[in-house]
């Protein structure tokens, strides 16, 4: 069932239908415009399985938190993605059959992902009970032009028959969230309209009230030539639809264009819902499927042209990391503060389709490189607007002093998680929050956003790390208790090395940021006094003596940080020497026992030493990760990721490489059995980063763009492309060497292996390979 | 509301009616006989706040478990005691108008729960709408002569009008949970059957499959003189009835007499599971109320002679500790071992009614001292039985070799719970499994029941313990990692001191008891080796090893025995330093700010010391005492009984006081706001203890009694009877001394304040008061 992808380096395709792979096909397929998305569901009756999705961004619905044992402190409501209104339905009917290809015979079925040019097509012939044989071609897109329009050409081809078709487009606004926790229905129909022009529904989410208008136009022909007979207006509750009856002969071709729109109230006022809906959907059907397919496919050549990794001598290789940098694309455009990247992005419910701490550890880098500065600067300021949040959220848990714990899960800035060892512990999430802000400082030298969002948030992270500490008598330091850290598969541990340490951090970056606007934006740092009541003697006084007193746990013997305080109390066994019948432990290990084992989920004290490679020499960090990589199962895709660079900093090129593989095909080789429930979109950030900051060695220091290229032994060659404060950079590196192109008007000088060299604006340098400085 | 039961030394009485404190009465005045119970809704029709309760031992229903993130090793589903028909309703109608207490007004409303007879009464005045005013008396009881029979007298007196009475007296099986997961109902009907002569209804419990028969039989009397009218037998889903219209003038009495039965295909075959019913319905009618209710007195007083308190000079103690007495008496008879000791007995749906480790810990000792062993054999007989079960939940989390783990809540052996830090890390249960064992052997002397089924059980327990440990490279000795103890107040701990000392404990009571089996029973230990695939030799050898080199975490420096690793890392505060309106933190502080803290729910070390008291001097049990009882919330009610017993042994006899005082009339007085939900049926036996072994000091050493009497400032004398091997003696305290009368035929000596005194048969001795050994 796995691996049954074609490969192809610009394609996505599959070949022959298999209805147990539906709903894995489902999310491979998915599309999406950042602003609305959908699973490849199919347009026709479909009785077999399915996980029926289409999502609207920053819909969402609060539905009424689950839980076995209440704690004080959860949340009542876990805000959810929405599956909304179906607009890609079509039912199609040959004399009195329905065409389902869960009850008809089905040959010459193709299902492309164009990522090039950003569409999906799908084929395939179909026989009908009665021996009635089509071909049926099908072609959507979310536009990323018109980035609340869709459009589908559907075109049917009796093949050895003549008779009626029934055509009904539809929207069908009576659906479900699979994972709704008390089965019901999440919308309420507002209006409903359905004419021989058009269609139109509203339908309205329940409490949080969204109205959500969701319109459709088509047009039929027959061999090209639209087909006269007006459509029949059809409507039921939550639903309207347009019928229309077509006599066809052999081998005469009907096509469908069928034209769709979403426009939700939060970019429209709401009393007019409707009538922008019209407005949108007229000009669509006016600009043409071909025109807006057009479009389409120049949005993202453009897209590629700065975001696209060329692997050569590897196409697996190149298919796997261009599907991930289309999802990225597909899923967050970055034009939307109010909008974030949740791990499933629009290709399935879990997880709730919420941001997670993972838009901050992996996704920033992506965008920082790889898109406008403005789109990582929408992420950041995503949080600053859900500070208040925060702020009420820490006030929940007992802190004060406006110190803010940011959700481990949210939407709008309200916790959605449940579980204590999570929800009130995994506090590091606020560390990443933070860490987004230095990432963003660093990478564009632009320190507006600091003096304007970033500094009021880190005081308020800061203040929330210097209330988590507390003083031990018995230590004489201060402690962390009571943590989770990135390493989930231990909980409520003591003194966990990464959250310490970025806590630390936070507090020493917080003071750097203070000291920084003063100096460069000194008008400003009143502004966020005031707004932040800060008392800068004593918090800073405060802050300070944390920082030179916080208890980071270590074991000189082995010279390595200590995950956490009991870590070397468990019983030592290395990854390798497991069982392969017991992996994923996760799958087979009662969830005590893995927490008494010593094995880590992903990357917790080599997480720490990732963001903060700079304070750590080569043989600390090579110490802790030939300790604790041999104990890390990789149970979570953010795993490998970090191991890939870390291992690429340490000049080993062939585990950097193994790492790498780890991720870079999952969803497309289903690595996790799971890729059903939609795809994991934030790890393809992490996918990016093995290639640019591992393979590449891609760092930002001192305000210096840094490169420590190798190349993996299996490829010819391999290049992408970065942004850096105001250039655009081509990097390819291959048997030769690195070649940078400087695509911009701008000089830039770049390190290459710590030399420097300096790259004039449309030129290149070639640097001849040399041995790697520390192999 | 609170504190409005009057005071009486025999009664539980509760005069004018506040709807507003309806369920806390309702759980207050329950009555049970050990087989079926229920709460004291009223028998006519109720439309105000009500949680209706009506129970029948060992009938449960698995539902499907609830849970916001499920991790490995959770159980599928949570058995739940069972809210069964309804067999106490009795419809009212005067004319036209349903007789309602919340649609009515109501005087002269008085409830009396008669202890030392065992019965319910209820009296009031109803003025209806209409003006008609009735006086009403009703009277009833489970009986626990007919321990599947109940009994209810109700009189009804027109005080100011004649008409027509509709008197229907119901079973009502289309009953619910409360506290059901998916909001269904949990029965369905088998047959029903309502005739003139008695209507019987038949239910099943989905999934379980256990058929409860309910019957009954009714006779109504005019002025004592039964009305000859028949009645009509009215039948709906779930629902039998009979109905009698009968014509009465003012003051005349009007009594219904309502007989009714539950019988269980738990204890009677399925196929005549009606005729059984009908059977017993006969014989009790025939019986009739008034010998009923003799008979019921009777027993009682047989109950009373063996398990009452006495105590002189406070009547409000009193009554608080015959309370506690006799809901332990309704709950739990010992005559069945396939029954236990729910949390809320028959007083209410929460906890699920299954068993916890309250009953090995708490409840036994009552039951050893106040009833014949074979009771607490019963409840030992009950794990014993559940042993497989017990052995399959172990295997279920990566245990082997017959290790066993008693789950933390069962009704039938499977485990019930769902919170991976208290199913898989709060296993000092099955310490406290063992410990039953021990302590029954300790305190009757019989090793019978060690060699024919506790050593199957402990050898169990202790493969479990030398499984749940690990060595420590690091530290060179076992640990115990990833555990919660008694203090749920810190969970998922390494090393917790009690866990790890019962643990250790559990190891070196099994190798004691293999010697003893052994040298007493040679014969049997074959069998149990046999049985449990014992391997001697090397089991024993590393059973051995792990006593030897096991860590006990302790402070040198203050001279105590640590709660867990890290317990001194926090910030140190006392109980008293917090701000009253924090408490109890369980409603004001989120759960991880709890966890964090110092703060201790209930006896965790100090549980340790009271169990193992003889191991520790009375130097280490003060230090640890005077160190963690300032840190302790007592918000279990399980704690203040075991710090009433050290206080008492340390000599503080004010604070023993104290403690007991905090839970003797806990639910009487509704301190915790809780008990609308249920009585805190196991507490119960902690009052018991705090007055036998706290205030008496009684102890068993080396198959001896041991008291160590004082008398409470404000009481004048105390008295309570025990039984031990064979005698049964009445202790009587006062301000002079101890008196101990040995009620039995047989010699004993018994150690006072550690002075060997002979108590002949029939006789009594009485020891002068003297100054406290330790004060």
């Amino acid at each position: 069932m796995k691996n049954y992808i074609k490969t192809d380096e610009w394609n996505i395709i599959e070949e022959g239908f298999d209805p147990h792979r539906n709903k894995i096909s489902e999310s491979l397929f998915s599309i999406g415009n950042g602003r609305m998305g959908q699973r490849a569901n199919f347009e026709e009756a479909y009785s077999g399985e399915t996980l029926p999705g289409n999502y609207v961004a920053g819909v969402y619905y609060p539905d009424k938190t689950r839980v076995g044992w209440w704690k004080n402190g959860y949340p009542e409501y876990f805000a959810k993605v929405l599956n909304a209104a179906n607009w890609i339905g079509i039912d199609i009917r040959i004399n009195d059959e329905v065409l389902d290809l869960h009850t008809c015979t089905v040959s010459n079925f193709r299902r492309v992902l164009n990522m090039k040019a950003g569409y999906l097509e799908r084929s395939f012939t179909a026989t009908l009970n009665s021996g009635k044989q089509i071909r049926v071609h099908a072609q959507r897109f979310c536009s990323i032009v018109d980035d609340e329009a869709g459009a589908i050409r559907y075109r049917i081809t009796p093949l050895n028959f003549e008779g009626q078709l029934t055509i009904t487009p539809f929207i069908d606004g009576d659906v479900k969230n699979q994972d709704a926790n008390y089965d019901e229905k999440f919308w309420e129909e507002v209006s409903r309209e359905a004419t021989s022009q058009g269609s139109f529904l509203t339908l309205r989410t329940k409490k949080t009230g969204f109205d959500v208008c969701t319109g459709m136009q088509f047009k039929i022909c027959r061999e090209g030539v639209e087909v006269a007979s007006p459509a029949l207006p059809v409507e039921a509750e939550k639903y309207v639809a347009g019928r229309v009856v077509v006599s066809v002969s052999a081998n005469q071709e009907i096509t469908i264009y069928k034209y769709a729109t979403n426009l939700s109230s939060e970019n429209h006022a709401r009393e007019d819902l409707t009538g922008a809906c019209k407005q949108l959907i007229a000009q669509i059907y006016a600009k043409g499927f071909d025109r807006m397919l057009e479009e389409q496919a120049a949005a993202w050549a453009a897209k590629w042209q700065e975001s696209d990794i060329i692997i050569t001598g590897d196409a697996a290789a190149q298919q796997g990391i261009r599907f991930n940098i289309f999802q990225l694309n597909q899923t967050y455009t970055g034009e939307d503060a109010r909008l974030n990247i949740g791990p499933k992005g629009f290709t399935g419910e879990k997880y709730g389709g919420a941001s997670y701490w993972d838009t901050e550890a992996y996704c920033i880098p992506f965008y920082l490189a790889t898109a406008d500065p403005q789109v990582a600067r929408n992420l950041l300021l995503y949080r600053y607007n859900h500070l208040p949040k925060a702020i009420e959220n820490a006030a929940k848990l007992g802190f004060t002093n406006g110190a803010a714990l940011y959700p481990m899960v949210t939407m709008n800035g309200e916790e959605c998680h449940n579980e204590w060892e999570i929800t009130f512990e995994e506090i590091h999430r606020n560390a990443a929050v933070a860490f987004a802000i230095y990432n963003y400082t660093r990478y564009t030298g632009d320190t507006t956003y600091l003096a304007d969002y970033g500094l009021e948030v880190l005081i308020a992270i800061a203040r929330f790390w210097a209330q988590r500490v507390n003083w031990s008598s018995a230590r004489n330091q201060y402690v962390m208790l009571g943590v989770t850290g990135p390493n989930e598969y231990e909980n409520n541990v003591n003194n966990n090395w990464y959250t310490s340490t970025m806590a630390g951090w936070c507090l020493e970056y917080t003071l750097d940021a203070l000291h920084t606007v003063q100096r460069q934006w000194p008008e400003k740092l009143a502004a966020v006094i005031a707004a932040t009541k800060f008392r800068a003697k004593e918090e800073t006084a405060q802050w300070q003596h944390i920082i030179q007193n916080l208890y980071y746990p270590a074991d000189e013997t082995l010279g390595i940080f200590l995950q956490q305080d009991g870590y070397l109390d468990k019983e030592q066994i290395l990854a390798r020497d497991l069982d392969p019948a017991q992996r994923p432990l996760n799958q087979h290990w009662s969830w005590d026992r893995i927490l008494r084992s010593c094995f880590i989920k992903q990357a917790d004290v080599l997480q720490g030493l990732y963001f903060l490679e700079e304070r750590f020499d080569e043989d600390t960090i090579r110490r802790n990760f030939d300790f604790y990589e041999p104990r890390t199962v990789h149970e979570s895709s953010l795993s490998p990721c970090v191991h890939a660079i870390i291992a690429a900093k340490l000049g080993d090129e062939q585990r950097a490489y193994e790492f790498y593989l780890r991720t870079s095909r999952l969803d497309l080789d289903d690595y996790n059995n799971d890729t059903e429930d939609g795809l994991h979109i934030t790890s393809m950030a992490g996918t990016w980063m093995s290639v640019v900051e591992g393979f590449a060695g891609m760092r930002v220091r001192n305000g210096h763009l840094h490169l420590a290229p190798f190349l993996p032994a299996k490829w010819q060659s391999f290049a992408f492309k970065i942004r850096f404060r105001g250039t655009l950079l081509k990097v390819q590196v291959d048997k030769h060497g690195v070649n940078i192109f400087n695509q911009s008007d701008k000089e830039i000088s770049v390190y290459i292996h710590d030399t420097a060299y300096i790259v004039k604006p449309q030129d290149s340098i070639t640097i001849a390979n040399y041995q790697h400085l520390s192999s």
